[in-house]
């Protein structure tokens, strides 16, 4: 039996299997999900074993666990490390669910439930496609699964395990399955990836919450001092303002965006599927180039005052903000927390107190599309999908990336099967059995022409 | 035995009924407290009745009752219609109060609880100053008390409830206790009033929760956007940019202005009280002015996108903010609602959906102080006090003293014994137990001037 039909006959299992690993709550955000994400940890384990590596492990460290396995089918072979992450994002805001986020549910040839993409689906395949090589006798490669559990909170652990397990972790290429593609009949592979810092900001004005008629218009309002803040990080052209925020970005030649923008897209589709009457971002850049090439600034979460039902009429002490920056080559994390920090504590006027904190960050990344494992990859799409896939620069951060490369020496294939319209980080996340499936076939087409290309 | 004797004689009972009043948490702008605001209301009927009253009803509304009662001596007396509410702010933030919000203490001869001074404890005064006169019989006046449950939340029934019995509540003032003085050996009196209108807004982007990887950048950010809209409704000079907002702003002439600057204040000691270093208001204007005969602006609350435990890197689909604004004479609390209505709708962009919504308003208003009712409140705290009273304008809103007017053709008596830092709105809203039995002595002295002076 070959792959393709054992993958065929195993469809309902490897679905199953999946919807499992789905209930499970893995957020790692939240501690209260803390014993569901080790339980996570070891489906991953098991799964792992069941498949056929001949060692699997729970790696301890000062956060979530890591789980790690190998199949070491012959020293001279290549050897591929797949890298993916079990934890999911928050589900909240709950009510916005058509199903419960850890209830999976299929759907129009679509499977619903948090995690279903990004990325318990999309690493999962990678175990599948393990199981079937070897059930059908075809790994053709030596195998190492590191699959992590805080990726959606900085992956600060793994850094760390990364460092202490370089001879563990040898290996000639990295292969993860964590970003998207244009569209079931586009295929594409990730080239690019942007960094990120993560901040809170906190503004306190008066001591306590204050009556806003004995008070308000002589003593500053946190929640007013930091809008002002906040819209005074970006000008009218949506410019960030913060000095040197802009000093190492990469500029790209006029031929590199020009092929950017040759890639397919509808902007009315765009439009239409966010119900928006108008896109928004830095003058002078298309909307592939501003969520590709360009660094961004968003504010992910912001509070203050009363938010219960009614009306107070409360001049309130503190106000917060969670904001996040994307980054782009050769920008770095560090830099530009720290730069971020400095601006912010600086601009707040006399009349308030403010604290910045770091959440965590991840330095932007571009992967070569001249190497053997970019042509084996994009060969197997070739062969899976009938297209050559198109190489896109992602707006999303996968931070591991650029820490393998400066950890361990290796580069990155990006093999991605989810879709912008996956809902990752929002509610009704979805992912397709067509990409599932297809992700599959093509990870194991992968690691075929991956041999023969060493 | 007189007045005085009896009070002297009775500051325990006055004190424990007003814990028991304190004790009940009556929220009237949360739901969950409807049957406890119910429970207050017969707390205050059965007090007006075992004060004396003729008559004491509970009134339904289309939200929270009014308590009604009279005490009718003799039609040609003169009548007194005191106004109090019986509904308190939310409590919240919870961990912020040192001892629960309805589990009143007495620290350092103050009693500590939300309502303790607004308007629990300055209301009970009236009633415990009506028991006094009836049991002394020195009642010189006639009597009605209407005490609502809404105030909190916009008197909207009460209006109602006002119109309906012009006949009922035919007097000659209007004797309300819901304002503060300048400091317990500085008796003032408050002869203005601000208005207020209170509107929610809700700014609506992409349709759904996005990731701000792939998206950010290229889609509008409801918090961003909420954040410079709300920045554009002031300027530099902190002068409010709605257009209109100050056409009908009455100027006071230079004398009035010295006037009002002539009551003392201690600028360092408002700082240290706030644990602020420096103060922020309209350019031009000095503290006094900016809280009471400028109008305001003011967030009382903002929320938007995950603001939960760690780090989620959500472009939110949607942002909110409650808005207030303070208004003065001759602002109208239904045209300034328009106006900004209108205005925050026009300035939002194209890439974002903006619905406002308003909640309730007051109108601004100026009391006499030539009456023969505010000479009797002066000659009360001159006797009480040893001081003439000075009159202030107080930054706080009791919507209902400008629909007295309007109404019944009544002014009102503002004899309020709070102080600023009694955190009214607050953790730890106090009352001194100076004020309240002070307050009591008071009331009752207006009694015996008003007639008098009638």
């Amino acid at each position: 039996m070959n792959t393709h039909e054992y993958i065929e006959n195993n469809k309902q299992k490897f679905l199953d299997e999946l919807l499992d690993l789905l209930r499970i709550p893995s957020v790692s955000a939240d501690s209260k999900f803390k014993g569901d994400v080790r339980k996570t940890a070891e489906f991953v384990k098991n799964s792992l074993e069941k498949a056929g590596v001949d060692k699997a492990e729970i790696c301890e460290t000062a956060g979530h666990p890591i789980v790690y396995g190998e199949k070491i089918v012959d020293k001279d072979l290549p050897t591929v490390l797949v890298y993916g992450h079990y934890d999911v994002q928050p589900a909240d805001p709950y009510e916005l669910w058509d199903s419960p986020p850890f209830e999976p549910v299929i759907k129009n040839e679509k499977i619903y439930a948090r995690g279903a993409c990004d990325d318990k689906g999309q690493m999962y395949m990678h175990v599948k496609a393990f199981e079937t090589m070897m059930a059908t006798g075809s790994l053709t490669c030596n195998v190492k699964f590191m699959i992590e559990g805080e990726e959606e909170v900085g992956s600060d652990n793994l850094g760390i395990f990364v460092k202490e397990n370089r001879q563990k972790l040898a290996a000639d290429i990295i292969l993860i399955s964590d970003t998207s593609m244009i569209a079931n009949d586009t295929p594409s592979l990730t080239v690019g990836l942007r960094g990120l810092s993560y901040l809170q900001v906190e503004v306190t004005g008066p001591n306590r919450d204050l009556h806003s008629g004995v008070y308000g218009g002589a003593v500053a309002n946190p929640i007013n001092v930091l809008c002002e803040m906040i819209t005074s990080l970006k000008d009218e052209n949506d410019h960030i303002t913060i000095p040197g925020f802009y000093d190492k970005v990469a500029e790209l030649s006029a031929e590199e965006r020009k092929a950017l923008n040759d890639a397919p897209f509808d902007l009315d589709g765009y439009k239409r599927d966010l119900d928006i009457n108008d896109i928004k971002g830095e003058k002078g850049y298309t909307t592939i180039e501003r969520t590709g090439i360009r660094p961004t600034l968003d504010v992910n979460g912001i509070w203050g005052g009363y938010i219960g039902e009614g009306a107070k009429t409360v001049l309130p002490s503190k106000a917060y903000a969670k904001i996040s920056m994307r980054l782009v080559p050769d920008q770095s994390s560090k830099e530009i927390t720290e730069l971020f920090s400095k601006h912010f504590s600086a601009i707040a006027p006399k009349s308030v107190k403010v604290k910045v904190t770091p959440h965590h960050g991840g330095e932007p990344a571009v992967t070569p599309t001249d190497s053997p494992a970019y042509a084996a990859a994009s060969a197997a799409f070739e062969e899976a999908f009938g297209k050559t896939p198109i190489p896109t620069r992602d707006g999303g951060s996968i931070p591991i990336v650029s820490l393998f490369k400066k950890e361990l020496g290796l580069d990155t294939v990006l093999m991605g099967f989810g879709l912008d319209s996956d809902a990752i980080h929002s509610p009704n996340e979805h992912y397709g059995l067509f990409n599932y499936f297809k992700g599959i076939e093509t990870i194991t087409l992968f690691y075929k022409h991956f041999a023969k290309a060493k």
